[in-house]
C-alpha cells in the first residue's frame, strides 16, 4: 500500500515530475480556461494534486472553474480529498493539517473558500452564505485532460485510497470521520424517539495505517443551532463547513459499543463537468457522475464517464470510509482520503466494441463486475429544464431510478455484449442484481450489477 | 451433498422413519384440521414429503388446507417442490416424472390439481380456470407443526437443496428450468424491439448432479396463444400449468451463447398460512413469508416466520435455480428442487433476547448476515382491507418497500441488539445494504442486509 502524507504546507497542485501544470489562481469568474497542454512525452507522468484552499472548489461542478493541472491520457494523479464534514470535529479532522486548515479557515468576513454551493455568492436567496450550500462537497481539481472533447469517454482507474491521518498529536495514528443523520435523510420525518425531529452527528475512528479494516464509533451529539463566524445562525445542517462549537454540544460517549464497521473506502463524489449549466450543485448525481455515492467506487474500481466539455474537467471529493447501499441517514462515514488514479482518454471514434460503446452514463467496472448507475432522472439538468436544480429534490423516487437502471443495463448488454433485447431481459431477470444506491441525493439512485465472468471470452 | 431422487411412484407424503403422519386426502372443504400430534419421542424425526397431486396445493396459502404431515419441533423434512412452469417444456420437465405428471395432468374435465389460485373454483370472474390463476405457485404441504400457536415463531433451516433431474431418458443427467419474461414483468410495457408487447420463454439447463455451478440457455420462444384441454384460450400467461403445445411455437436455439449463469438455488415461495383470509393468492409476499423471491433463501439459510394460525402450516414451492435482485422480467430460472429443512418451533414466551424478539415479518439469517424483508405493505391483507388481494397489484412501489425495510431494520437493531434509535440509524447509513428484492410480485420488496460479524459477541 502506498503511504500518502497530507500536504504539510499550504501548497497548490504540483506535478511530481515533468510538471505540466499551469499555476493558476482559482478564479471562478475567469471567462476561459488558460490551461496549456504540452506535447505528450509518451511516458506516463505522475502528478500530485494536494488539497488546499487554492486547489478545491466547494459545492459545485463547473465548466467555468479553472483547472488545477493538465494531464495526458495515461497519466497518474495522486489526489488529496477532504471531507466537507471535517468541522463536525475540527480537533480531530482539521487541527494541525495545513491543507484542511486552509480550506476550513473561517473568520468574520474571511473564509479560506468563500463560495460553497452553486447558489449566488451574495447568498441572496436564503442568506445561508456564499453559494447558499446548494451543493456541499469539497472537490479537488478539476483536472484538465489534454485532448478531451465532448463525446469522448474518460476512464479513471482507482489504484489506491489511503486515509488522511489526523495531524493533531493527541490523535496520532488515527483517522476520523463524521456521520450526519441529517434533515435530508430518509429517516428524518419518520422518527420514533424524542426529540423529533433531530439531527445527530456520530464521530467514527479508524487506524490510519490501514492495520485494521474497521471503524468504530467514538461519540455522538445532537446538532444544536450554530452561529457561524459571519453571524448567520444555522438551525440545521444547512451550509457546509460551519464550525461546530463543541462548548455548545453534549457528547454521548456511549455509542455502538463493540460494533466494528467494515471499511469500504471510496469516493462519494467524482465526475466531470456537465455542459448544461455553469454551476451545478454537487448533490444530485447524473450522467457526468458526481455524487453517485456507491461504495463500490473504491480501490480496484474503474469509472467511465461521458465527457461533456473540453478537457473533461475531472474533480473528486466526498471521500467515505464506509457507506451502506441507500446511505439512509444522509451521509456515510465522511472521512478525508487520498487517492491514486490513472486517467485514460478514449476518443469517440475508438469506442466501438468496447464497454464504452454508446455509453451515456457513469459506468463502474470492478475486478468481477460491471455496475450501471440509474437515477430518477438520467439527465435531470436537461429533463427538468430551467428549474432542474431545485425541482430535482421534489421529484425523485426509487421506482424511477429502477426504471432508468433497467434501461441502462439493457442497453449495455445489447450494445457491448451483442445480445438481443430478449436475451438481455432474460439475463437480467436471472443474473443481474439491482440495489438501492442512495435515497438522499436529490436524484435518487439504483445500481445494476452483472458479473463479468458469466460472459464468454471474446 | 445429499442426493435426492424424485418420487418414483405417485406417493403421498410419508415419514422415512417413525411415521407421525395422518394419511389425509387433500380436501379444501374440510371444516377442521384432522391432524394428530403424537407425544414427542425426544429424538428428531426425518420425514419425506414427496410432491404429487395429493400433496400440493396450487396458487394459494390457506389455513383451511389439510396438512400433509405433522412434525415436532426439531424434526427434519425432505420436501420435494415442483416449478409451476414445468409445462413450458413438458418433455424436459415433466415426462417420466410420476410426481410431476400427477400434478400437471390435464385432460378435458380432468386435472391432476384442479384449483389453481385463490379465486373461485368455478372461474366465474375471468373464466381462466378453477382458482382463476390468482396465485400461481405449486406449494408442497402444508406441514403442521405440533404445538404451534399464533404469536409463536417458526424457524426453518434450509440444510440442502438439490435439483430434480429430468426423468426423460433423452435428457438423463440434466435438469431444466424456465424463465418467463411475462406480462407482469417490469419491462413489459417498456420494450424496444418488435413485436410489442410480447412474452418470451427461455429454457435453461443445468447438470443435475451438481458437478457444475452454472446454468445455460437452451432455446427460447415467444408465447403464442394456447388453448388448454378445457377449451379456454390463453392469449397470455394468465393461468399456471397451461400445457404449451410445442407444435405451435417457434424455437430460437441461438440464445445467450456461451453465457454461464451462476446457480443460486432457493425457494422463491415458502411461508406459513396467513390468518386474515381463507384463501390467499401466493403471489404477493407478506408477514407470513410466501413469495419473497430472495435468492438468499437457499442452502445454509434460516428463515424465521411469525406464526398466524394453529400448527403454523408451512408450505414451500416456487423453486429457483437462479434469480437476480429485482426478478426483473417476472420470473427466475424456475426449476424443480428438493429441499431438506429442519423445523424448530419457538414459543412466544421464549423469544426475549433472541433475534426473534418482537419479530413481525419474515427474517432471514445466513452464515454471515441478517436480512430483513420490507414490502410495499408490511401486511397488505390487513392494511388494504376487503379488496386487498386485488388492490395490492396497483398500489406497490419500491419507495414504499424501502420505507418498510428501513423501519424493520431499525426495529430489529433496537430490539435485538439493544441500540438506541440514533445508533441504529447511523449504523444503517454506514453499514446496511438495501437492495431491490423484486418488482413483480404485487407487493414489491426491498431487503436490508446487515453483517452479523460487526456485533460484539454477547
Amino acid at each position: 500500500m502506498m503511504k500518502i502524507q497530507p500536504a504539510s504546507t499550504h501548497q497548490k497542485g504540483k506535478v511530481v515530475k515533468n510538471l505540466t501544470l499551469s499555476a493558476l489562481a482559482l478564479s471562478i469568474s475567469a471567462p476561459a480556461l488558460a490551461i496549456e497542454c504540452e506535447t505528450p512525452s509518451g511516458v506516463p507522468q505522475h502528478h500530485l494534486l494536494a488539497a488546499n484552499s487554492d486547489t478545491v472548489h466547494w459545492g459545485y461542478f463547473s465548466k467555468e472553474v479553472e483547472p488545477q493541472i493538465a494531464v495526458q491520457s495515461g497519466d497518474f494523479v495522486t489526489i488529496e480529498t477532504l471531507t466537507h464534514h471535517a468541522n463536525d470535529d475540527a480537533s480531530r479532522m482539521i487541527e494541525g493539517d495545513a491543507g484542511a486548515e486552509s480550506v476550513f479557515k473561517w473568520e468574520k468576513g474571511d473564509k479560506g473558500v468563500n463560495r460553497r454551493g452553486a447558489g449566488p455568492v451574495d447568498a441572496s436567496i436564503l442568506g445561508r452564505g456564499a453559494g447558499e450550500g446548494f451543493g456541499v462537497h469539497v472537490l479537488t481539481g478539476p483536472i484538465y485532460v489534454c485532448g478531451a472533447e465532448p463525446g469522448d469517454i474518460l476512464e479513471v482507474k482507482i489504484l489506491d485510497m489511503t486515509p488522511r491521518p489526523s495531524q493533531n498529536p493527541e490523535y496520532a495514528g488515527k483517522t476520523f470521520g463524521s456521520n450526519a443523520a441529517a434533515w435530508w435523510g430518509f429517516h428524518y420525518n419518520d422518527l420514533i424517539e424524542e426529540p423529533k425531529p433531530r439531527e445527530v452527528i456520530t464521530i467514527y475512528e479508524m487506524d490510519a495505517t490501514g492495520a485494521t479494516n474497521w471503524a468504530q464509533a467514538v461519540y455522538k451529539y445532537n446538532w444544536v443551532p450554530q452561529t457561524d463566524p459571519d453571524g448567520v445562525l444555522h438551525e440545521t445542517i444547512d451550509y457546509p463547513g460551519v464550525p461546530v462549537d463543541h462548548s455548545t454540544i453534549e457528547k454521548d460517549m456511549n455509542v455502538l459499543e463493540g460494533v466494528r464497521i467494515p471499511v469500504r473506502p471510496h469516493f462519494g463524489t467524482m465526475g466531470v463537468a456537465p455542459a448544461e449549466a455553469d454551476f451545478v450543485d454537487t448533490v444530485p448525481p447524473g450522467y457526468f457522475g458526481g455524487n453517485i455515492d456507491n461504495w463500490r467506487i473504491g480501490k480496484g474500481g474503474t469509472m467511465y464517464y461521458p465527457i461533456a466539455v473540453e478537457g473533461a474537467l475531472l474533480s473528486a471529493g466526498d471521500p467515505h470510509a464506509a457507506q451502506g447501499d441507500s446511505e439512509l441517514a444522509g451521509t456515510a462515514i465522511e472521512t478525508s482520503y487520498t487517492g491514486v488514479v490513472q486517467v485514460i482518454l478514449h476518443k469517440k471514434d475508438e469506442l466501438a466494441d468496447t464497454v464504452m460503446e454508446g455509453l451515456d452514463f457513469p459506468l463502474l467496472e470492478t475486478d468481477s463486475e460491471y455496475v450501471v448507475h440509474g437515477f430518477s432522472y438520467a439527465n435531470y439538468l436537461e429533463e427538468l429544464g430551467e428549474s432542474a436544480q431545485s425541482d430535482i429534490y421534489s421529484q425523485s423516487s426509487i421506482d424511477k431510478a429502477m426504471r432508468d437502471a433497467f434501461r441502462k443495463m439493457r442497453t449495455f448488454l445489447m450494445t457491448t455484449k451483442g445480445l438481443s433485447e430478449d436475451e438481455a431481459i432474460s439475463l437480467m431477470s436471472v443474473a443481474a442484481d439491482f440495489g438501492v444506491t442512495q435515497v438522499v441525493d436529490g436524484n435518487w439512485g439504483v445500481h445494476g450489477v452483472i458479473e463479468k465472468g458469466i460472459f464468454p471470452a471474446k
